[in-house]
């Protein structure tokens, strides 16, 4: 199913279940809207859904956030769960620079999996892992920090591992080839994922960052 | 040349110019022994000793010391230097776990380069990069800590992000491709190294990690 038509997407993403269309009015009070006090993961572009869904699915004593900006993305997500019962899953269609206005310390894990890599010098605040976002996700963490990172890009996963070492994360699990790794880390995996090792030569960096005062 | 009696290596090495038999008489006096102030770099398990010799070569500048404990290596580093003048490279035969006995608070570098991996849970600890190690390191830093670490090992190199960020190593640069980075790293290589890009598919890490107060 393709959406060409931009208003035609934001229609239908504005009348899933799972949409929070004021997610401002909601600070502070995740775990009201959820019903429980279960821990939140937020993941920042969750493009097409897949992963958050599935963590959704595979972790139901977890409340998971997904936030998407682009409505063409966001829109395959909606209609993946037309139909599903996931009362743990909550989407925000929203830019990631405002979850501040979203989230108060409420936050427990941050997942950005396959982020846009903005491999341009000039471009390089825009990456989630620039210093500017890391204090945005201050603002949000709880009690501890932990941000999870996949990326199959080797530029984005070299400039996160400075960059986060900079600000005083520490690495709890690094992997430069997560599909091949002996420990057998924990993998919810996409269909890109899935078909990933079949087409490309190149591995799939993971990364469990932390910092617990 | 070969030295298969283990007597003519030790024999050997003995009498090279290099060779500081008595390392302990110069704790905290390596200045006095290279007559001036330069920064002090060291390379642990400097094997033949191609990287710490070309170092010295091209770093004037620059005091490097090798250090190595097995004869059978430590030899082929004499041999090379014979007939060169390096009055900026001294080497050390000796165990790296003694290097508190050896030095004060006078080493500006550490060298890792293409240590023994340990692949075994059980050999952890003989990493050079094992915390027991990074204590060792903390009795012999000038001031601030700097670490440089190359290897071709991924299960090493995955282990030593981890164990460096966890003892608040903050990462300068980490290359997951050191010959085929673009931000084109300063490297001095080995023939191992000039080497591996045509016998193997597999890349060259690099890690430049620090700790300053």
């Amino acid at each position: 199913m393709r959406y060409n038509v931009i208003k035609d997407a934001n229609n239908i993403i504005n009348k899933s279940p799972y949409l929070v269309s004021n997610p401002e009015a909601y600070k502070n009070k995740w775990s009201s809207l959820f019903e429980n006090d279960k821990p939140i993961h937020l993941e920042l572009g969750m493009g097409r859904g897949e992963f958050i869904i599935n963590m959704a699915k595979s972790y139901p004593n977890i409340n998971f956030i997904g936030l998407e900006l682009y409505d063409s993305q966001m829109v395959k997500a909606v209609d993946r769960l037309r139909g599903q019962n996931l009362p743990n899953l909550k989407l925000i269609n929203a830019d990631a620079k405002d979850i501040d206005k979203f989230f108060g310390k409420e936050i427990d894990t941050i997942y950005l999996t396959f982020s846009e890599p903005w491999p341009k010098k000039q471009d390089e605040k825009k990456r989630f892992t620039h210093e500017s976002y890391l204090r945005l996700y201050d603002k949000i963490f709880k009690k501890h920090k932990h941000v999870i990172l996949k990326t199959d890009n080797k530029t984005l996963f070299q400039y996160s591992l400075e960059s986060l070492s900079k600000y005083w994360y520490t690495f709890e699990v690094v992997s430069l080839d997560l599909h091949h790794d002996e420990r057998k880390i924990p993998n919810i995996m996409t269909d890109f994922e899935k078909n990933y090792d079949k087409t490309e030569k190149r591995p799939i960096y993971y990364l469990d960052a932390r910092f617990e005062d």
